[in-house]
């Protein structure tokens, strides 16, 4: 699997590069970033996936996620995907929504006619991607955890959930937990998986938990001036189905924060310490 | 002087406002950005000045910038204004060049026909603005300081070195610090102050050192990976006009940054601190 580097730039002590591949997944062009925090000449670095949110690209949380000093302090990789295939020939939303389509891939292989060529976005972010981080890059693959805001914040839950033993922490910025029961997820799961809702289970955080998926313990950090809350992100959904199944949850309201890059980037050190705490053990 | 408030975020317990304006320098409306840390009800804050690089808005740092964690942690307001007047009859580069008219004003005002209508960003960043600032926000208008980027570290120095009583202190990312000099700065100075050099000594750092200009101390880093060091920034000569002068300048060449926010954010944690440190006195 070749990569090709679009660029390289020194920062905080490492490398924050951006690279492009051809994905088989896809079967388009994909676009990744990478931070590579500095380390000694041999090592092998955890490594923590951020999935972004509905809109995104790679770039959104490389240039305002404020992670990189907290990463080189740590030494954690930092990976981000792409939300979506990209290119000729992909289809996005007839109605050129925001929520479907280019930029929300909502981290599922899609079974649907025309989606199901391209959006792959599941198995690209959970095994070719990864696959592609660890031959070229210093990861020691058996060190993962992943984090994520809004619509990747629904993809690093379920990831986490689908393969708790791969992923030693997992976080969240205003996640998506419910994409069965809200609109934003009605329309996505619906388009790419189809109208049978237990298939939309496997790619639902609180209907995952429902049916037995657990995992060790989860951050969560929503702003009360979210316009998204309550009636897409609905976070009180997934405190139900944690404390039913007994997942320590550490849910947290910021008073004030909305849903944007300025709240991610405030408490973006705290969810790198907490990823780091649990992939150092 | 009324504004009006573009968009309010929380961001580091603070808040992060953008802000428009008519302003009577430019004859324009005109947008730039205020960080106000989290503080006690009534408090007056030191206020440290941004002035942006070539093709820059007040958007750049403020996305990019990684300045809001440092600026909560030690009081400061943080205010960006864009690089030069824009709108509806506000003449540019007739070449549609990056490095004169739009988006790069460098700090002077404009004598020449037909800038020196709209031109007038050293009246804007080192009178009007500031009078805005001290109405509208919580600032400590007695405790000033200035940093910038590129071009804007041009902005920085001069406007420091020129009101050496009103700034405690001064510090540039990869400045050009001798522009009548360089072709970005002869470009610039000749276009707006027309062919005189003479007047463009109050609009050069080395030149209003050797003029006899004087300042504290000075912060100045640079990357040895910047494409422009060579040809555009030139420290050396700020260097030489320092050693000559007695001005103690810290000067640090950080090995393989190079010109972009990557290598900014990088540092700005330190630039504040030095910034802190002097206006807290």
């Amino acid at each position: 699997m070749t990569i090709e580097t679009a660029s390289l730039n020194s920062s905080h002590g490492g490398i924050q590069g951006v690279y492009k591949h051809h994905s088989r997944e896809t079967a388009t062009d994909m676009t990744f970033s990478v931070y590579v925090p500095p380390h000694q000449a041999g090592a092998k670095l955890p490594v923590v996936w951020y999935l972004s949110g509905l809109t995104c690209t790679h770039a959104n949380v490389t240039e305002k996620g404020e992670f990189r000093r907290s990463c080189a302090e740590l030494g954690l990789i930092f990976v981000a995907p792409d939300t979506s295939p990209r290119g000729e020939g992909v289809p996005g939303d007839p109605a050129n929504a925001y929520d479907f389509g280019l930029g929300a891939g909502f981290y599922v292989d899609a079974t649907e006619a025309p989606f199901a060529k391209h959006y792959r976005m599941w198995s690209y972010v959970t095994a070719e991607l990864p696959d592609v981080i660890a031959e070229h890059f210093p990861a020691d693959i058996n060190r993962q955890s992943v984090l994520g805001h809004s619509m990747g914040g629904h993809g690093a839950l379920t990831v986490a959930l689908r393969h708790a033993d791969r992923y030693r922490a997992a976080s969240a910025f205003s996640p998506i937990v419910a994409p069965s029961n809200v609109p934003w997820g009605i329309k996505a799961l619906g388009g790419y998986l189809g109208p049978d809702k237990q298939v939309w289970r496997k790619h639902d955080a609180v209907a995952l938990i429902e049916d037995g998926a657990r995992f060790s313990d989860l951050l969560v950090d929503y702003g009360d001036a979210d316009p998204f809350l309550t009636q897409q992100l609905r976070p009180e959904l997934l405190q139900s189905a944690c404390e039913n199944a007994n997942i320590p949850l550490k849910l947290r309201c910021q008073p004030g924060y909305d849903h944007s890059y300025y709240f991610i980037s405030t408490f973006m050190d705290d969810h790198l310490h907490w990823h780091a705490a649990r992939l150092k053990a």
